[in-house]
């Protein structure tokens, strides 16, 4: 393969993003080329440049933000009495996708994991054990990967957080919706059926 | 979904690129806010700058190239008596990947689409014709997408070089490699057919 050299570093550059192989990557970079206008180029790179700048994580509450006041923290019409434990920011868009939950959130910035040299301390159970405190939190809900590393951090959680006097509870686990029984895995059928509920 | 609102910018940039829904643009822009290093974003940035700028077609075949001479002309190793017609200069690096074709390129920019403006002047057939003298080509390989442009355009190309001594060939129609029999379409099944070649 005989690129010139720009677009072979293209190339390399777009495969960084997650689920790009060498097809896709080969396939932006001629987009890029041959049918983006260069003041769409121009534009591209200043917002590539405000981006990592301009965004920031509110010091309270740990979610996203711009120069703005945080969006959660600044909403009075949030039931601060609700608070939903996130591992990283983006799980925080996730759940106000569903357009559910109108709490508020505390960002851990990850979830225990020894290997990886996360331990507890990173968590910062200090600032969530402040806040429950200051906002009278009645309902903390963990809203925490079901993997190992989201499994030991709840426990972890709920360990920390005996004297306090909220509720803790956890996500549910089930079914996916429109799932077919013959395609769930066991762990999760033996989850919905501990789980199961009044119909 | 209340995203602060540079990061809904780069969202909508991002959907800019072929195939890129929501979804995954904000997976791409939540890698580059939270797991590119600044210094990978500057580096993409110059990269966004150089592309168009640095890339240009090659004006003797088309071919795309840098500052540097065309990759395929100055190539003496390449046959070019065999010339190899493509629409739009990405096709010759899938053709380049194949590693099966050694003879020379020629990119016409664009195939006859009447409904689009591109009519027969864009195709610049003079600039064809004066390279298969110059060239003494023997084999002008038509290497143009099977579809309704395509086959205008090689007909209109079949008609134009009428006078012309090299030989006019264009790739093969058939099966897909690895593909089933049950799951072929009709009209490629008659052209596997009309082209069978013996065993």
């Amino acid at each position: 393969m005989r690129y010139p050299q720009i677009i072979e570093r293209s190339i390399h550059f777009l495969m960084k993003f997650p689920g790009v192989g060498r097809r896709t990557a080969e396939r932006y970079v001629f987009d890029l080329l041959l049918r983006w206008k260069s003041d769409e180029i121009d534009q591209f790179q200043k917002i590539l440049q405000q981006l990592q700048s301009e965004v920031e994580s509110c010091p309270e509450c740990g979610c996203l933000k711009d120069e703005k006041p945080c969006l959660f923290c600044s909403d009075v019409s949030r039931n601060k009495k609700i608070l939903c434990v996130v591992g990283v920011s983006k799980d925080v868009f996730a759940i106000e996708n569903t357009q559910e939950f109108f709490g508020s959130y505390h960002v851990l910035g990850g979830l225990l994991s020894p290997l990886d040299g996360r331990a507890e301390e990173t968590l910062q159970i200090d600032k969530l054990k402040n806040r429950i405190e200051k906002q009278q939190v009645e309902e903390l809900i963990l809203a925490i990967d079901s993997s190992l590393e989201g499994d030991a951090t709840c426990l972890f959680i709920k360990e920390a957080l005996q004297s306090a006097k909220c509720s803790i509870v956890r996500l549910a686990f089930g079914l996916p919706i429109g799932s077919m029984l013959e395609h769930i895995d066991g762990g999760t059928l033996a989850s919905a059926f501990c789980g199961r509920r009044p119909f």
